[in-house]
């Protein structure tokens, strides 16, 4: 949220809408109720963190968008939506909030009739972290009549190319992410608690760059050392970095929501041949990959060239090798719609946006050198200028 | 997770895991899938930021319990679960994973049946955030002839007394949380960009306090100002601090994932009138509050206390003034069980922790003072010692 401008213009908001609208009528959908904290700030704006209570925004195929959530956190809708109209912001009281006897699913299904919508065929996001199995149940319990169709991923697909405006954004969570790691090269060293170092690593995110500030990471900064690098999600505490370990920074910059991963290796001390055949392996299947990073291709091109040319050098990645990115809350910074692997025929375009996420996890370590990129109307380009190696300091 | 030591002894788990299986045979249960990320640390000792991806512990009234997730995050199982055997972790492959052609329920199902749970009566927490209405669809889809019940909560219960290891950790938590609130005094001014501080506040928390390393919270630092504050969960920008404003400060400290939330306010500038007659209001209702926590009474005591004295002074609150705290994961820092509001009637009991959160949300900005407590044998103790005011600095 901001209190001085707007993230975006309402033609902007228009636009997002008028495609939405029109994925709708293809999917033979009235209305949908947006439960993803990211679709629901890109159809209208909303920025808070309320999503561990139940809200959504509903999309007819007439009229503004409607902010449903917690009375409480109306306020907060007033301050972000683009709507102005008060009728579009409906809040319900908290005697709905956790409580068992009662579920806020019941207050939606009041408004949903109110809407005239109680024999309609409506979208629901089924696989959303914010839309639960009981959600759902009491949706349908309360609109016996209604057709729920699941609607997984409607919004996100619709978001895949991005605007000029929200590249501007994506760029300055580039320069943010790009400090981030230039903090981390100047800090790190042997003895250093990593709790301190991440404490470090945060400040420099959201103190931003460049005049821009820096907004919270929907995932928490990921810097594990040594063993703890065999496995991808482990986060911190204060063991101290040590001198012949690898420790990999899986870490974004944001701004106003959008978010741009980036991660680096740090070696401390010198690294060991096994570590420099797996750079010069990543370092050539990332180039390989790029060059299938144009419009037209697709995704699976990007995964099938840096796989062939990982095997060649005598390593193997088995999971997915990137995905979309842009807008996003916790838990994921990704957009849940296009990864880069085998059988995901996407075809690119310009101005879709990932995280290029060769990650290779090896027996006593993991060496992530990733790059967040831009599908251009020729090709790709990097995002961020972060110097591509592995990490030494000695 | 740490490297050097665990978090709780192998007898601490099995005294939880009795704990839950009392609580499954009495809802009639023979299996639970536990997706709450909390609840799964809390039986199995898991910590990672896994949780954008279907993970689960797998607890019978037999054997050990049994972690599955994605095979990636396997190893992060492994060097944190206090199972020591092999067979108790079970990955997926990564084809599952953010893919509309398979769910990793469907995997799920397969491992179930592998356990002879085909026919039995299996918990799923029905109303939490990471399970969601497709993954249950699709559990069902696979086990027509198990009966699948809502267990929401079940776990979450059994959390609510803490052992004396927790209350350690929360007191770790309480020492965070003081000196986050003790920077933002020393900090805080006119003309300061509120993302700056922001960073402060991150960095001040994650570096930690007496010795103590500092988690993530499981909400990120709330913070608005002025207007702003009206609305309970707006996040930050880089607007300026100004004279004339309040602003609250909504934030936990965090160790081992443990949380212990605490809010204060800071006026800048000589405050008004209005906000020394709420301060004056809501430290008499706190003091009300307090008065009836304790253990025999009942959770709406405190609450009912709270809004009486609240009331006489002209002051109203409709929502909840507490709720249950301990180990949390975004993207909430409460145990959502037990609330301080009418209705409640949840009886205290020694061990139980709470975030006592009397806000009040004014015409033109918010009023923040709250107090994490633990019920004690004879009554309550404020886990912080953070001045009990309204800040202000002129």
């Amino acid at each position: 949220m901001t209190t001085r401008d707007d993230n975006f213009s309402t033609q902007e908001y228009q636009r997002r809408i008028g495609k939405t609208r029109r994925a709708m009528e293809a999917a033979g959908l009235e209305a949908i109720v947006v439960s993803d904290p990211s679709n629901m700030s890109w159809i209208s704006g909303y920025d808070g963190w309320s999503f561990y209570v139940f809200q959504a925004v509903i999309l007819r195929q007439e009229g503004e968008p409607i902010w449903w959530g917690r009375a409480m956190d109306a306020n907060g809708a007033a301050r972000t939506v683009f709507m102005q109209n008060d009728a579009s912001i409906r809040g319900y009281d908290d005697t709905y909030v956790q409580n068992p006897d009662k579920h806020p699913m019941e207050n939606l299904a009041s408004l949903l009739q109110e809407l005239d919508l109680t024999q309609a065929r409506i979208g629901v996001e089924m696989d959303n972290y914010y839309y639960s199995a009981a959600a759902h149940a009491a949706l349908l319990a309360k609109l016996p009549q209604a057709e729920l169709r699941n609607a997984t991923g409607l919004v996100n697909w619709q978001r895949a190319v991005k605007s000029e405006q929200e590249i501007i954004y994506m760029r300055r969570a580039a320069r943010i992410v790009e400090a981030m790691h230039a903090r981390i090269l100047e800090l790190a060293e042997p003895g250093m608690p990593k709790n301190h170092l991440i404490a470090e690593i945060y400040a420099t995110g959201i103190r931003g760059a460049k005049g821009h500030w820096g907004d919270y990471p929907a995932i928490v900064p990921m810097a594990p050392s040594g063993l703890d690098a065999t496995a991808p999600h482990l986060t911190w505490d204060d063991t101290p970095m040590k001198t012949g370990e690898a420790t990999f920074f899986e870490i974004a910059g944001a701004h106003r929501r959008y978010q741009c991963p980036q991660s680096r290796t740090l070696f401390l001390g010198e690294a060991p041949r096994k570590y420099r055949d797996a750079e010069a392996a990543v370092l050539d299947a990332i180039e390989a990959g790029l060059e299938q990073a144009k419009p037209g291709n697709q995704a699976q091109d990007i995964a099938n060239a840096f796989n062939a040319t990982l095997n060649k050098a005598g390593f193997e990645k088995d999971s997915r090798c990137g995905y979309a990115i842009g807008l996003s809350y916790p838990p994921d910074w990704g957009e849940r719609t296009i990864s880069f692997r085998r059988g995901d025929t996407t075809v690119l375009e310009a101005g879709m946006t990932f995280h290029f996420m060769p990650a290779l996890w090896l027996d006593d370590g993991g060496l992530e050198i990733t790059e967040p990129i831009l599908i251009t109307e020729t090709g790709h380009e990097c995002l961020c200028n972060t110097p591509r190696s592995l990490w030494v300091k000695t």
